[in-house]
């Protein structure tokens, strides 16, 4: 298809390139980390996530918007990781509507003992070939793009 | 959760705005392409892949390789296509036992007709904040990334 005129040559060269390669990349490390862990990079992100949260625990709402996760998806997410144990569901103490998403010890030790693992397999196919200009390059770009869709996003509602 | 002692902290950031940004991209690139067309990016990918092979056509397992599926993901893909006329199934000239994927006069429509619209939109969303040190940095990185991780397949086979 040469019917590709509004992007030139090297716009379209990074365009295909950001996509086939990224999405490799993805694949190989979930890879990794379902043969090491058992997770997916679903299940990992939303263990970082509520590792990182006070007290462990996030409203579905505000999990779903750091996962970049439709309601639905992650109400999925999160059923498949409380049959596990990894995660239970509370109701929220100041909205008997709203619930959250709390990490569980067990869910907890499955993060520690696959992180080591999982951060060798992203600096082997990622960080290992990169130096300091292409980590700031990467950071940079990456940034303006995120807070290109966050404004876009803005302007839509 | 602290313990990602493998990543320093400009490899933990770069890393982390790939994945989120990249994944936030696509999105937001195919919500684009789904309103303006009804084609999801694997379909589109798809067609551009059948648009420029020779005779456009190519045998499945090829396809598979070259938009990183597994077999069974791509034949369910290409499945739903031809439901859509999009592309036809038909057995190879010289191995009766594999098939090629065909694209059919109305894939190609559908992919002219899609392909001015989603190229806006990439550039709206990626190529238009980024300048000529941005793209030669994104490509030479991300096909790095490639062959790393070609390489790494070829080995552990």
């Amino acid at each position: 298809m040469s019917d590709e005129r509004s992007l030139n040559p090297a716009e379209l060269a990074a365009w295909r390139a950001v996509v086939e390669s990224s999405q490799r990349l993805f694949i190989a490390i979930e890879d990794d980390l379902r043969t090491s862990s058992g997770l997916s990079l679903a299940d990992y992100n939303v263990l970082v996530e509520l590792s990182e949260a006070p007290g462990r625990r996030l409203r579905m709402g505000d999990l779903a918007t750091r996962l970049i996760f439709a309601p639905s998806r992650l109400t999925y997410q999160v059923g498949t990781m409380e049959k596990r144990g990894l995660v239970s569901r509370q109701p929220c103490p100041d909205d008997r509507r709203g619930s959250e998403a709390v990490l569980t010890d067990a869910g907890l030790d499955t993060l520690r003992a696959a992180a080591p693992g999982h951060l060798r397999s992203v600096r082997r196919h990622f960080v290992d070939d990169l130096d300091a200009a292409d980590l700031a390059a990467l950071t940079k770009i990456f940034t303006r793009i995120d807070e290109r869709l966050t404004a876009a996003r803005a302007e839509s509602r």
